[in-house]
């Protein structure tokens, strides 16, 4: 047996790019990319993609290196997610939401030596650039402009754009495995930048056999079939858009890419396109559901959603499938590179009520194939907890798709990573039947008397009450109980706003609706919409801060204060 | 970058045993097995393969020894995929239909230190065991017996059999990771004999890396989604029966285990447990098809087939169709740890007429998802033809999945994957919307006047015809062309057998339905069936030897000879 050693035909390393060259082979007719009038087929992607890497390499970048991109869903950003890696260097798509100011903090800590830029955030770039004194020790990188790809437009400020670059790419290079450099699996496929809603945004590497295995984890979780046309309401500088990047060419599929994310753009490309696959946070569903459209439950067969980031209560599941979509919820974290937990269907749930089925669904699910473990433990003890769906603990992830680590931040690291696993930091319980519910983030949680409320259950029962629209539960002082939760709330459009008398209405729902300790003390009425970090998750430690200036039972001009920061503070994110 | 070393949170060894502990905490209340009466969940089946492992290793089993097993689709054998590999071991499942004497070959060169006997292969086992003259330099392994799983008889013979393993297996070792001894996922997990038609069987040693990655692809090529009710029509003895059995525990599946291979036993547990899937050779749709069963084209879901081993032809797959199976066609091969070839169906042949969707079937389809390359190649210029789906060339094949060779035989091993890669000695052709498809084995291919003709496509032409059952091409002699086809055919039951005179209504048949200097000049009629291989695949090499006594146009007297020596060869196999 010790005599067989390995070779060329039966060791090649685990990447996602050989999903790309596969797609142009297997599925050499099918459209890989739909973008207004633009139309790609795969043997034209793979083309694409090489001519870019044969670029690159011509351009210096070689292994290690850092490309940033910042960019909406266009082609070209899908097509870097080949390209760049192609050539061993690492790419790290920056989320456009961003101010500056950060923006100018991961370009000073990733240090690329390109950036490329989509003409829509020029102006954002140039705020950047003078926020950052680049100098010997860190040079300035370049910056290559991303035209609108049916533009007959000539770039003014640059000889070099996106397009110029792949027209220039060698042929005889993209033609040959020259330009194929991944020499070694483990090593780094991308740079991800978490959100940092606490502190600076810290560098999630992850390697391309951790993003080879979770690309597969993401198509069998998810049961995406062969072909599927993809519209992209996910942005792909989210954890490369949950790795659908890559399992889209994995499933010879169609990737629809839209640079707007309204409601009118997503039914008409659904409609157009007839698309079967789509993945988003919870808040395009508002987006959804304020977009006009009348019950499509019947429409069939529905596109298949997938959504997590943060926890769909059932209500909401309950409304979004009436537009004609069928949502599967999911849990995942950049650490982790992407999908990590699927809420994967029961046979035996077909017979239970809708709403039953919904809560059900709301669930994050079972852990996908590709992890080694992912297991709930007492933060104390480091046990298991029992499978009871009512023992909390801290939610743990082991796998070759667990990070490599925070960039330059060793600290960060082996916290993150200390026992010999990913410790999340997210709250959950098991259930009987092996489905794990994510409960709360640690810092979510809601100390009172002593008793530990998931501030997520208390707003499941909210958003189970057809007027809210969006809501969110924090801590609040409390001068007995130490902290109660505090409510707040957004109310449907087209209802008329609730007076102060209201408050009580709603609270007393919830006492209805779940018990006494965990109800709110306090309810806040916002007007349009909770304030959000770039990537749609509400800010709840925003929302803590304001709190602590709540006192229950309080007069109303404190309330009406914490309601106008609110307010304010939504309005100096936009 | 070069800082991140890997660790114990993300770094573990690709296996497909980790699917097991995984389905016992994602299904636990879902059933395993199921055999006649016999019922166990995933927890129980974890239970059961760790106390093996415990036991085994309490038998000095460790790293790289070979644990070989003589067994039907019992528990047992489905165990035996877990529960040796976790102990570093290597299985070996053997052809139970093979013969004492090539069952001896295979012991002599695999060396077991166990040999695992169902209570059926006892005879056979002494048949063997008086073959192999066991001396110092190769120890007797120590033979243990499977008994019936209900069965309460205790086992006469011997103190050890197989439920008291499981039985003695230590639950303190059992619930700790002490058992688990993968260290190196490049280890081999398997040693796989293949069927040996024409020398001595070769052993294909296969890794537990190609394992996962192979039941990976297995999983989506097939679109097998999350927990089917898989039937054991395949024997897990064949490649691992296409690593189906680590696929079910990856999904949460149910296996329904059967001992016989009969249409009744086969129809009775479809209805009963509600079987979604199973896979077979093209030789099981003949039980299927005189299994007395009418139409059942009505039932849905339809039963999920996968085939492979030999190519059905489209009239076949159409009537086996009917009986309510959804037959999905594919291509693989021992040395490439199974699955190599899905052929994926298009959304664009909905429309099309059912007989040229059978007929798009028939071919092989789109390499696997986690393979690097699978390409046709010119065999003298070892340049890849042309994609225009008439260019013959030989399939080679690169990826993970690839074995690591064959045992004790480095000639053989460096011959299959020269030019680094494996060298399939399968002929086909890529269409030009990137399917394979098979045209013959490089040895079946007959050549005529200078001509390739492939008897693969001959005998298409012949299942057309409705009378026909069973057809095999292969090369018989001719004064002018050097080769010439000649046709082994099987007539329906039921049909009167033809008379001499109708030989030249078929070859008029086929000359009606391709080029003349494709059509058999020879039709020999058998009576039940055609000479086969363990694995049901029919012998050509058998036929294309007895065809070199037939003459073109000559004597009845000859041809009679012929038939003669034909039934007399399928006799003395039986």
């Amino acid at each position: 047996m010790d005599n067989l050693a390995l070779c060329e035909a039966n060791n090649v390393p685990l990447t996602p790019v050989t999903f790309l060259k596969r797609a142009s082979e297997c599925y050499p007719n099918r459209t890989s990319i739909i973008y207004g009038q633009t139309r790609f087929t795969w043997p034209q992607t793979y083309d694409r993609c090489c001519r870019l890497a044969a670029s690159l390499l011509s351009l210096n970048i070689s292994q290690n290196d850092v490309v940033s991109i910042l960019a909406p869903n266009v082609p070209a950003m899908y097509e870097m997610h080949f390209g760049v890696p192609m050539t061993g260097a690492v790419l790290n798509p920056i989320n456009t939401r961003l101010n500056a100011k950060t923006i100018a903090i991961i370009l000073r800590h990733a240090q690329p030596k390109i950036l490329f830029v989509d003409h829509e955030f020029a102006p954002l770039t140039q705020e950047v650039l003078q926020l950052l004194p680049f100098d010997n020790s860190q040079p300035r990188p370049l910056i290559i402009f991303i035209n609108e790809i049916d533009s007959t437009k000539k770039p003014s400020s640059t000889d070099l754009d996106y397009e110029g670059l792949i027209q220039r790419g060698e042929p005889t290079l993209s033609s040959s495995a020259s330009i194929f450099h991944v020499r070694n699996e483990n090593d780094p496929i991308s740079l991800n930048y978490t959100s940092g809603t606490t502190a600076d945004p810290k560098g999630v590497v992850i390697s391309h056999r951790g993003a080879y295995l979770s690309t597969l984890s993401a198509i069998m979780g998810w049961e995406m079939s062969a072909s599927p046309v993809y519209l992209w309401t996910l942005p792909m500088f989210h954890g490369n858009g949950w790795t659908h990047t890559w399992a889209v060419a994995a499933r010879g599929g169609t990737n629809v890419c839209m640079r707007q994310l309204t409601a009118p753009e997503i039914f008409k490309n659904i409609d157009l396109h007839g698309v079967t696959h789509m993945s988003c946070v919870p808040t395009v569903f508002r987006i959804l559901l304020e977009g006009g459209r009348t019950d499509q439950s019947h429409r069939s067969p529905p596109v298949q959603v997938l959504t997590g980031g943060s926890s769909p209560p059932a209500a909401l599941l309950e409304k979004v499938q009436k537009l004609g979509f069928e949502v599967m919820h999911g849990y995942g974290l950049t650490e982790a590179t992407g999908p990590v937990l699927f809420c994967e269907w029961k046979e035996e749930w077909n017979s239970l009520p809708e709403h039953e089925q919904m809560q059900l669904k709301a669930r994050q699910g079972v852990w996908n194939i590709t992890l080694a473990e992912v297991d709930v433990k007492n933060t104390e003890t480091q046990e298991s907890v029992p499978r009871d769906g009512k023992t909390m603990g801290e939610i743990i992830i082991k796998g070759n798709s667990v990070m490599k680590g925070y960039l330059k931040n060793p600290k960060a690291t082996s916290e993150a990573l200390k026992h010999g696993r990913l410790n999340t930091g997210d709250l959950g319980v098991i259930h009987p039947d092996g489905h794990i519910e994510i409960k709360d983030r640690s810092k979510d949680i809601i100390i009172s008397g002593g008793e530990n409320i998931s501030s997520i259950e208390v707003e499941k029962v909210l958003y189970e009450n057809q007027k809210v629209l969006e809501a969110a539960v924090v801590a609040m002082p409390h001068p007995l109980w130490g902290e109660t939760p505090c409510a707040f709330v957004v109310l449907r459009k087209g209802e008329e706003k609730l007076v102060t008398i209201k408050e009580r209405d709603l609270i007393n729902y919830c006492r209805e609706n779940m018990p006494h300790f965990m109800c709110p003390r306090k309810v806040v009425f916002i007007q349009e919409e909770l304030p959000k970090n770039s990537n749609g998750k509400i800010l709840k430690s925003k929302l803590r801060e304001l709190a602590k200036a709540l006192v229950v039972d309080g007069d109303d001009v404190g309330t009406k204060k914490v309601e106008q920061r609110v307010v304010d503070h939504v309005k100096s994110r936009l």
